[in-house]
């Protein structure tokens, strides 16, 4: 049984890297030239793979965003799940810390702006994850609400959207002045003028 | 002197309405292409004219671009120019209220994600772009504090940066949600908290 089983684990193994080689090269090439005009061509050649070669991992350009997007909020879960109230909204500030100067930031920020556009291929994508996250803080900010240790007078639902707001106008700010500042920092701040408790 | 003047008026007002038209056959293409892959010929098409026609005009695509973004800049300057103080962050949220729904928002938000490419051509436009309105903001904060009216414990400096990050995020989402919110109203709300006098 052990020596069948070596061959394939083997070779999952191999498609593993393979797929994680391809998703650096794409974030790579969406970073810069954003989704829509990002070539797969180019894509494989940064990869080491000829065009058919990339399109037996990953289908369409499409397929590939998926990936490269799904990987990104698996990784931003971890710091949310089982979360609730002031604790999830540390889970939050764990996930600015993170995205400081992450050289996933730019993509990120190119292609929300690009699929702004209704007929982007990740416009629903993107809309979908804008009300998930929103509705995420939302939830934090409620829950905290009903502990006490959200300031009277504040509405959860306009703060949320302020937050997530702040939240990428850092990111966009960072990347254009890396040293000047602190986004983790300046996002608790923002988040513990609203709150009755430290973060 | 009145008829041999007329001849080169009605020049100047052609001249200008063919800049005009240009510039929106521009704002329209950059909107959805970006900067750089936003085609000449295609902002050509788009205005009636040939692509000489339009090189008379405009000689590159960086030109035209600086029309655009200078443009944009001449509008919101007549909401800050002479205003100081709590009368100055009074302009800023007007031009939130401008910025509502403006078919310019989406340009702006594609330009100022591609263009943090170190690489790209409007690379130091963006960024000086954002130490000056990081600067005007962090001004009018230190002039509300020296007139009694930002609340104490508050650094001018990182609740500047705050709020242009809060705008650009607003900006972004509303792209996404248009009718969920408003910009302004968030926008003044969130100054207002900092602050002891109404906006």
């Amino acid at each position: 049984m052990t020596t069948t089983a070596t061959k394939p684990r083997g070779e999952y193994a191999k498609t593993a890297k393979r797929r994680d080689d391809i998703v650096t090269a794409a974030l790579s090439v969406f970073s810069t030239a954003g989704f829509v005009s990002a070539s797969m061509s180019e894509i494989a050649k940064r990869a080491g793979l000829t065009l058919p070669g990339l399109r037996h991992h990953f289908a369409s350009k499409f397929d590939l965003l998926q990936e490269v997007l799904f990987r990104r909020d698996l990784d931003a879960n971890k710091h949310l799940e089982g979360r609730e109230g002031i604790d999830l909204l540390r889970g939050l500030v764990e996930i600015a810390s993170r995205d400081q100067g992450d050289s996933l930031t730019q993509m990120f920020a190119m292609l929300a702006a690009e699929a702004t556009d209704i007929e982007h291929p990740a416009h629903d994508y993107f809309q979908g994850r804008y009300d998930l996250i929103v509705g995420t803080v939302q939830r934090a900010l409620t829950e905290a609400a009903a502990e006490g240790t959200l300031r009277e007078g504040h509405d959860p639902d306009r703060l949320a959207r302020a937050y997530v707001a702040l939240s990428d106008g850092l990111q966009l700010q960072a990347l254009y002045r890396p040293a000047a500042f602190s986004q983790a920092e300046l996002i608790k701040e923002f988040l513990e003028e609203f709150l009755t408790v430290p973060l």
